[in-house]
C-alpha cells in the first residue's frame, strides 16, 4: 500500500494520493487502507515520504562514499544514475518530497515537518561525504547538489526526458572541480596547476583522510 | 480572475486550483467563469499559465540585460531578489509552472505542452543574454539557471525561507566566474590569473561586443 501510495505522490502530488486513488492502485480494500492507516491520507503521506526519504538518503551514501572517486565524477555518476532512472521509470515520477512540498497548503503543518525534515536528512547525509575543509561549505555545497536533482526534475518531467540531469550533472562537476581542485583528479587545468595542487594535497593528505 | 489563478497555482498546484476554490477566491460567480472560460480549468490553467511564464520571460531579460555588470553578479542579483520576493509573499507560493509540471498525469498533454514551452521560452531568453563563445554552453548555462532556480523553490517552499535562494545564487556565481573568468569583473583571483584575463579580454573583445 505504501508503495502504491510513493508512486501517486510521485506522479501528481498530494492531489493524486487520495484513499481513492489508492484503493484503485493497489487493489486493497476501502476498509484494510482505514485499519492500517488510522490517520487517514495525512498518515499515509506522512509514512510514505519517510519510507521514500530514508530510501533517497541511503541512495546519496552509496553515490557519495567513496572518497577515492573524485567528486565531480561522483557528482557526475549520481545525476546520470538519476536520468537513466528517470526515464526507465516512464518519465512521469518526480520526486515525492517535492511533489508533496509544492502542494502544501498554509495549514499542513505536520507535512511541512516531514518534507522540511527529509530536505534536511538529504542535506546532512551529503555533507558528511562532502571534501571542503569548513562545514559551511560543505553544507551549502551539499544543499546546491539536492536542490540542482529537485529542479532537474521539474524540467524533466515537462520535456519528459533525463537531459535536465546530465545538464546539472555536468555543470555540478566542473563547479566542484573548480572549487576545490586540490581534490579532483580529472582537472584540465594546465600543468603549472596541476604541480600547485599536487603540493596541496601532500600538505592537505591527513585532514583529507579524517574527512573521508 | 487569471490573478486569482495564478494564486492559486503557486499555493498548491493544479488540484488547488479548480473552479470552486477559484470562484471563492476571485469572488467572481461560477456563471462568469464559465462564460470566460468555456473552456474550464484546462483553459483557465493554461491562460494563467502563459501570463505566469510572459511575466517570468520579462524578469529573466531584466535581470541578465546589462550586459556592462559581471554575470556572477547578476546571478546573485537575480537569485537575491527571489528570495526576497518569496519571503515578501508570504514563503507559500512557487513557480505556477513547476507546481503543475509535478501535478501533470499521463493524460494532461496540452497542460504538459504549455509547461514545456514555457521553460523553452525562459531558456531561449537567458541564453540570448549568455556570454559564452558557443551557443551549447550558453543554452546549457541557461538550463542550468532555470533548474536551479526552480530547485531553489522546493527548498524555500519547505523551509519557509528565502535562503535557498542566495545559497543557489552563491554558487551559480561561482561557477560563472570559474567557467569564464574572462567576462567577470569581480575576480578574486591572484594578479597573474588578472593580467591573462585582461590579455584575453583584448583578444576577444570583438565577438563579446557582437554577443551583447
Amino acid at each position: 500500500m505504501i508503495q502504491a501510495a510513493e508512486t501517486l505522490l510521485r506522479e501528481s502530488g498530494l492531489a493524486g494520493a487520495g484513499i481513492k486513488q489508492l484503493v484503485a492502485r493497489s487493489g486493497a480494500p476501502v476498509g484494510s487502507v482505514y485499519h492500517f492507516f488510522p490517520g487517514g491520507k495525512t498518515q499515509i503521506v506522512t509514512e510514505t515520504l519517510r519510507l521514500h526519504s530514508g530510501k533517497a538518503a541511503k541512495l546519496f551514501e552509496r553515490a557519495f562514499n567513496d572518497a577515492a572517486v573524485p567528486l565531480p565524477a561522483r557528482l557526475r555518476a549520481l545525476f546520470r544514475m538519476a536520468a537513466d532512472g528517470f526515464e526507465a521509470a516512464g518519465a512521469d515520477k518526480s520526486c515525492a518530497v517535492a511533489c508533496v512540498t509544492l502542494d502544501l497548503r498554509a495549514s499542513d503543518h505536520s507535512l511541512r515537518k516531514v518534507c522540511h525534515a527529509s530536505f534536511n536528512h538529504w542535506v546532512d547525509e551529503i555533507t558528511s561525504h562532502m571534501p571542503w575543509p569548513d562545514v559551511e561549505t560543505r553544507r551549502s555545497f551539499a544543499t546546491m547538489v539536492v536542490l540542482t536533482l529537485e529542479g532537474a526534475f521539474i524540467l524533466a518531467r515537462a520535456q519528459q526526458s533525463g537531459d535536465a540531469f546530465t545538464t546539472a550533472g555536468d555543470w555540478l562537476a566542473r563547479l566542484a572541480q573548480s572549487t576545490l581542485p586540490v581534490l579532483t583528479g580529472d582537472s584540465h587545468a594546465p600543468s603549472r596547476a596541476a604541480r600547485r595542487r599536487s603540493r596541496h594535497r601532500r600538505r592537505r593528505s591527513g585532514p583529507r583522510t579524517k574527512e573521508a
